[in-house]
């Protein structure tokens, strides 16, 4: 049976091929698509979201906009690695999908609320903001998710500072709600997504579909490349997003390691550090894990599989 | 004309004489009740918010009840001010009033929203929980907000530590979200609150209203000087959460400072802090004031006529 | 019997006023007069320091530079109120003392250890850096010490920061240190010396002595005028270090309150903060107090007995 | 040339170790041993490097005592991984050695002065707070100092937190202040002494030395197995220290990693972690270093020959 899945993003290069991955996947059943501000403004990232839509030719999915700016601390944007846009590269259509009329926190809570309790998994891939102000609104839905699969953090290192990922320093306040919340999570974060390289073969791969979202994934990725090469200096892109939809496909396609989990919100250097405590076992009441290694074979072929699935939409309407 | 307010609060003694007095004063339109998790915990401060509505007669306002937990913190909640129940000391009615259906959160947005901008003023008498996400929610409301009047911080000390006063301590984080908005900003803290003192006098002006309200107050303020005298050591309980109304209802009831304010987050002796910066005057564009001095006498003199005003509803029903 | 003293201090205007105060009262013997790095840089202090003694005509006493910094923060020095050599104004003679070979730690640890127990009172003036390095070094000086008695802090404010004074946040860890240690420490802060305005009267009152040291106070307080009406918009300038020695002479020239008394060394914003719990009396093992109230009147009169007592040093030479 | 140290150590066993190896290698000309509180307080760890000088045959070395405390907070010590003595386990000799009389700090300073620029290299294998007074006493030491290499810190994780190794958890402002000088810095933390286990086969070399000094050894290691077996699930004991000694002594016996590091003061769930910037390369003016992989055959190889150098000294006395 498929995942259920609510997609909370902020298109986003990566998020725009977590979509993608999320849509043409058999093993998914996305039930919506929630933005919030990060790579860039919420006004950017919703009207990526909705081109991305277009492109895949997703439709009878609600996608809502939701927090146009962190808890507590003021708004910050990528434009180094996602351009002006927010997803700068391919040349985005006009979208013809309208966002749904609720705020992407109240999207979250009734979808949560309307399925069966356990069966409906979140899978953030931006800031945590969205998330952590449904389980404040709405507390049943902690227990009635399934678990919480999010693109974010890193147990060695950052990428935003020395110690901290991008999506958990730009609303670390967010993500300690998140993250203390008694619902399972799988943290996907840097420690793995820089294992999802986007090398010149599966650029090629993409490269030979002959569909307009082979060419958009193309695009993306070349656009990545070279944004991922002059700002940190990558060979070849890190593609974060698509790893956490990936993991509730098949959690083969990566191993995890059950640990405690929790951020830091109070440090001069480490602000936003997803402190992971390696120390001893974790506990058996733990409900947090880090992924850890990635089959990087397994998981570029869910993305082309999820791909070639969806075909021409455009072309075919 | 009147002032139209949300008073949005977590009764609790004092909140129960700030609804009194709302209700009461002619120069009040009471818009909405909406409750907070603070004194006690969401459910009963909510129920106790419905059984001064029954006691008070009122009827026609939406109450909602809104956030049970802190944004990021642990509930906090206290007993040894309030009792058990939140509203010790009376005994309380049966609510016949219905709560809204609509989650606080939604309530004030939609309030500020509906109303011509610049109309309604927010009156939190308890955590910021839920002004703060309604903040980040809806951030229109921001500007159509004509301004908080808030009971909480202090900016000489502090009554749940050293520092810092009980309101703000147990949410600093919403407290940082709404001090740092750009709202007008008035703070009624513990300065000013710990001047309006229930003496003898004052408890015997009411225990002479021969009226339910009139013995409701009387019983509030007996219970909150037996607690005050022994968790604080007043001689007199400091009957804060009116302060802030009265002030909507007549400025001069209290002189104020405007001064730059915000919110200490990491302070290991001074976590929610109300940082006043007295240094120098307040410059032009300071959207924050702080109140000073009370008279006592004008004070008392609001809170015995609106509850005068309001009768014996009971009785009369 | 004369009060035993080391002033520990960065002249500094007000600093050297407090060296002529410690020098010309026949109640205190100066044991010593150590420097460290605070409203001017080391060198600067130190040489301000042996050009005070040269104008007051001290010989006998030991002058020994300390610490160049702070323990772990970078240095910051107050040119905005002392100007670039610290003790700007007046027209400084060659120094003919010698500095003591000893670090400035060692001088205190050594005269602390050749005392009997119990007689010396350290008087710091400035940052508390050599203070905390000798508790750290020679343990067992905490409990030989008499007490402190330190100009620093303030329990309702700041003039560095919107809660701190200069001499606490330039070097919150050493405060940290000393104000933890079991020895009696009484804070004289800015509430009180704020209160230690040299007004005209008092300027005249100097200006009408016919010694170099009076026309030195003169200068002092002339340049100070100027650059706390600039930089602080005082109208009369408030003249600090001399307090705390003024309380050791007389501790009737104001009133203190014990409470206890911790540095915030993580605050955002309350950095250096000197936080006093005014909330309950304070337990009977309080070792601290701060100054409150201060007999201006009084203050003064000590001060020009001091400076009188002194006379023309240099001219009698 | 034998490279001239200044051993600074809380003994412990993997101090003691230390020890041996810097008096045993013909590489090592040992200036000094001081001591400071850590493993256990400071008398217990001088008392115990006394005995390891007693042991080993030092003499016309001086050792001398430092502090009793960190700089800013109170004391912790580690009796569950050594034991209430500090070094529990072997039998100690009463010591003949006399303490020097000056202390520690003074020691350090005077030895770095006494010496060429650029000649003395600190090893410090206990908490900093000897290191940070002695560079705030006399700030000439950091130029002349050749570099440091100490044990403390992990870039990828701690063992008394999280993130957080003892040595510099005990002291984190020490260790800011030592971590931000410009001296030469080589970290080696717990990433490269957890690879320094006494495996059977090494415990089992010293076993066969029929010398008093393999026997102590021995003696360490075992105890250390079970301590560290029972507090930490260690199969084999990492035995931190000599490894410093090991990396002057040869520095081809670890491979180093340039990059930034700095010590986190505020953190909430990172007090004390050596925070390692590996997002690029480190910049040309970085000063530090880190321990990455150790040559394990090679480093117990330098451990074995300095024990058997040492021989028997008390036999032969």
């Amino acid at each position: 049976m498929a995942q259920k899945i609510i997609l909370d993003c902020d298109p986003g290069h990566d998020d725009a091929i977590a979509i993608l991955l999320a849509h043409g996947s058999p093993e998914i059943e996305l039930l919506a698509v929630t933005t919030v501000a990060g790579n860039q403004t919420l006004e950017k990232v919703t009207r990526n979201a909705l081109a991305v839509a277009e492109i895949a030719g997703i439709t009878g999915v609600p996608f809502a906009a939701g927090c146009a700016r962190p808890l507590v601390r003021p708004v910050e944007v990528a434009p180094d690695i996602h351009g002006e846009s927010g997803m700068d590269g391919p040349v985005l259509p006009e979208p013809t999908l309208e966002l749904d009329s609720r705020h992407a926190v109240d999207l979250i809570i009734e979808t949560v609320m309307a399925h069966e309790s356990g069966t409906v998994t979140l899978v953030p891939t931006g800031a945590l903001t969205n998330i952590a102000i449904a389980a404040r609104k709405e507390p049943r839905i902690v227990s009635r998710v399934k678990e919480i699969v999010l693109m974010g953090g890193g147990y060695h290192g950052g990428n935003w500072s020395a110690t901290s990922e991008f999506n958990i320093i730009i609303d670390p306040e967010a993500a300690h709600i998140v993250f203390n919340e008694s619902w399972p999570l799988t943290m996907v974060g840097i420690d793995l997504t820089h294992q999802a390289l986007a090398t010149p073969e599966v650029v090629e791969n993409f490269r030979a579909m002959p569909t307009a979202p082979g060419r958009f994934v193309v695009d993306l990725l070349e656009f990545f490349g070279t944004t991922y090469l002059e700002a940190q200096g990558f060979e070849h892109p890190p593609v974060h997003d698509p790893c956490a939809v990936a993991y509730v496909i098949d959690p083969s396609v990566m191993t995890v390691r059950k640990t405690p989990l929790d951020i830091e919100l109070t440090g001069t250097l480490t602000l936003g550090m997803t402190v992971a405590d390696f120390r001893s076992p974790a506990p058996a009441d733990c409900t947090t894990q880090v992924a850890v290694d990635l089959d990087h074979a397994k998981f570029w072929a869910l993305v082309a599989d999820a791909v070639t699935r969806i075909g021409d939409p455009q072309s075919t309407a």
